[in-house]
């Protein structure tokens, strides 16, 4: 086999067969290829696009490039669940030991965060003491003690995909379908769940600014997933405005805990009950969690009965957290300077662009430019309305947690850009757009 | 200026400015962008095309990338003629100095052959002693005092169509026309003349297999010229079957000198007169050598009162080569198995597959497989038929010089599917299909 002739085919807008991805992924990998024949291949790809049965090939391709996470010992069924990345997007710290206290393990590892999108590892580290490096039977063992363990990647899964994606990044083919499809489910596929409920985020603040981009990458992934026995949901989820109110690592921690508690903003609780409620549902694999109704009203039984925060609590003491900082979250990072922004005039907010949002948060140093910068945990900004709502002039509506001046004044520049206003009633946005299931889920 | 947004844009399908293009060229020519970069650029030109003001910045970029030959104080008026490549090709022996003959001083640095075509230098070291590394002051020395020198590239001209052409090489991205065009006349332009007349071949024996693409890229390569202030003539030639007799490299210039002496195959003949006419037309610009009788006239005199010839003795001469063998080319390298290969029927030939032809010449040991093998000056053939050509069975139709048995029979084998053959009459092919001027040239 040879790569010009792979490259060719793809060039001419003919399907690749599976020991054609597989002979290109596997050599690509093992550094037998060129960077420069990769290249010209994904961007045949992306001019040229990939079928379905071809994206599959890629993914399993990718997936089988390194180790897969064995979850067997765990649970006979593991449900993950992945998010495209949003503003605000404390989720997973709500989701998974909300479902664990409802009795479905999980065991997950996350990322930390690149550009103005937070990572899950760095706003758990805003707990003083908190270990993401749980790897190996360790891991393991909490995943089956309690049920709950959330920590760093101590296995590289799908290193095709990494290097892949190195590629993409220099080489102007990161925005193309199949490739964004197959790269994040070699990962989810790679990560041992046999239910994976997806959270495609769509809006200015997301990976996919349009609906009909969004729909088209959950309807592929859940194809993906379909072809590869996997049992998937997929949403389409609004990220035009950030999701709940807090932006920034600490922050994002304390907002979680309040959920936790039963409090919190309502379109981050009622989000976090949609994504677990489709966890249970890929759990119970059609038997249980089928009735709407009760499977909220069991979610909701463990926000208020202290049960699904008791769970996040245990994984924090498992992890060796500061457990006070979880039982009084004012011992949490703080910043010195918190100052409100304010409105200017009494209107209604039309938008809150959440990557201006984001781009407020990493100017205050919420966020790392550079793969290893360090971050400060206590910034960040907390964001009161949402669009739809009226506000009156000089209403504070975000509040600024800033460590620095300079920092500050790019910040308050940020948000100068980030809010659009209408003398008249706006619509408030859906939380919700659209769900993709495989024909696997009833 | 950053590689990935020239790369997004031309994948976008826009069209690149002179900046965004010579700022590449010249970086991936410094070494200061990956090859990576290079490679995807080059697919998304692939599919997306450049326009033609695109493909005169990159040719300019590329023939500026490294030195320009300066002719002026060979002539005020110097022309080049190019030859994209085909079987039997010996028109430059025969041109350069039929020209030169008229007074057209030419000055040409050819390269070596590679795969199934030969390269001129490799026919001229068939002569013993010539010396192709005429290099600086000598070089240009030699064109003032005989008006004719036949050298080895010491110059490297184009070194970023070097880079750019062994990428697509490696990255199916080789039969783009803009590239093809850029590449070859970012060559012609660093190499000096102002008239340029350019032979692109077109049939089974060439890059070009279609007449629509051969007029496609000869168009091309003529707005190049044009946009670039050259006065540019493109003939489309068959190369259908091989021109002339004679394929393999001493056998071409025993033919070539034939026809410099008035004989030869009218074919070769009748398209070097017509090649040789475009340059005289070229370097009178449109004031002399208009009346084409007149200029045939004047170049068949030449080959008939032995000018011609002598121009190319005086050549071998300067260049430190054996003239007895050009005086008596019996003494030219001579194969020690001369048979004959004969015609299996009474027929008309129907088909007489250049690149057949060509790769049986190959066997023989006429061609190099790689950059540094050594060739057989000796070996290759004679084809004496042509399309259309009535046979009877049993006549040689090919004359085989063989210096190796098994060799032989390869060439053989190559021969056995190099023919076919019709019940009825065929048709001739033509010697020239289509000829583009640039406006300049009246």
């Amino acid at each position: 086999m040879r790569a010009i002739d792979i490259i060719a085919k793809k060039r001419d807008g003919l399907a690749l067969d599976k020991t054609e991805i597989d002979w290109f992924v596997q050599n690509y990998t093992l550094g037998s290829l060129p960077d420069y024949q990769a290249a010209a291949l994904l961007m045949a790809i992306y001019l040229r696009g990939m079928t379905r049965g071809e994206t599959v090939d890629l993914t399993l391709a990718m997936a089988d490039s390194g180790e897969r996470l064995d979850l067997s010992d765990i649970a006979d069924y593991c449900v993950d669940k992945h998010s495209s990345g949003g503003v605000g997007d404390k989720t997973t710290l709500i989701v998974l030991p909300l479902v664990a206290a409802c009795g479905l393990p999980v065991a997950k590892m996350s990322g930390r965060g690149l550009g103005f999108s937070g990572g899950t590892l760095d706003k758990l580290e805003s707990i003083p003491g908190f270990n993401v490096q749980i790897a190996g039977e360790r891991f393991k063992q909490q995943a089956k003690s309690i049920g709950l363990v959330l920590a760093g990647q101590s296995v590289a899964f799908a290193p095709a995909d990494g290097k892949f994606y190195a590629l993409r990044d220099v080489t102007a083919t990161v925005q193309s379908l199949p490739l964004i499809a197959s790269s994040i489910m070699s990962k989810k596929i790679a990560a041992g769940a046999q239910g994976i409920v997806l959270d495609v985020k769509m809006g200015s603040g997301a990976f996919m600014t349009t609906l009909d981009a969004a729909r088209e990458l959950a309807q592929a992934m859940v194809n993906i997933g379909a072809d590869a026995g996997r049992d998937v949901i997929a949403v389409i989820s609004d990220m035009n405005q950030p999701l709940g109110e807090a932006v920034g690592n600490a922050l994002e921690v304390i907002e979680a805990l309040d959920t936790l508690r039963g409090g919190g903003a309502d379109d981050l609780r009622e989000h976090c009950l949609a994504i677990a409620a489709h966890m249970l549902r890929l759990a119970g694999r059609g038997v249980r969690y089928t009735d709407n109704a009760e499977t909220r009203a069991l979610l909701e039984s463990k926000l208020h009965d202290g049960s699904a925060f008791a769970k996040f609590r245990e994984m924090v003491v498992a992890q060796g957290g500061d457990v006070q900082t979880i039982d009084d979250p004012t011992r949490l990072p703080q910043a010195r300077v918190i100052v409100p922004y304010r409105a200017p005039e009494s209107t209604y907010i039309a938008g809150v662009a959440a990557d201006a949002i984001a781009w407020g948060a990493f100017e205050l140093g919420a966020g790392r430019e550079q793969k290893d910068d360090a971050i400060d945990h206590a910034v960040g900004l907390q964001v009161h309305v949402k669009v739809g709502d009226r506000v009156e002039k000089g209403q504070p509506i975000v509040t600024i947690h800033a460590n620095d001046a300079d920092r500050l004044e790019r910040c308050i520049a940020r948000l100068d850009g980030a809010f659009t206003y209408s003398a008249t009633p706006v619509e408030r946005l859906p939380l919700f757009y659209d769900v993709f299931r495989s024909d696997s889920v009833s």
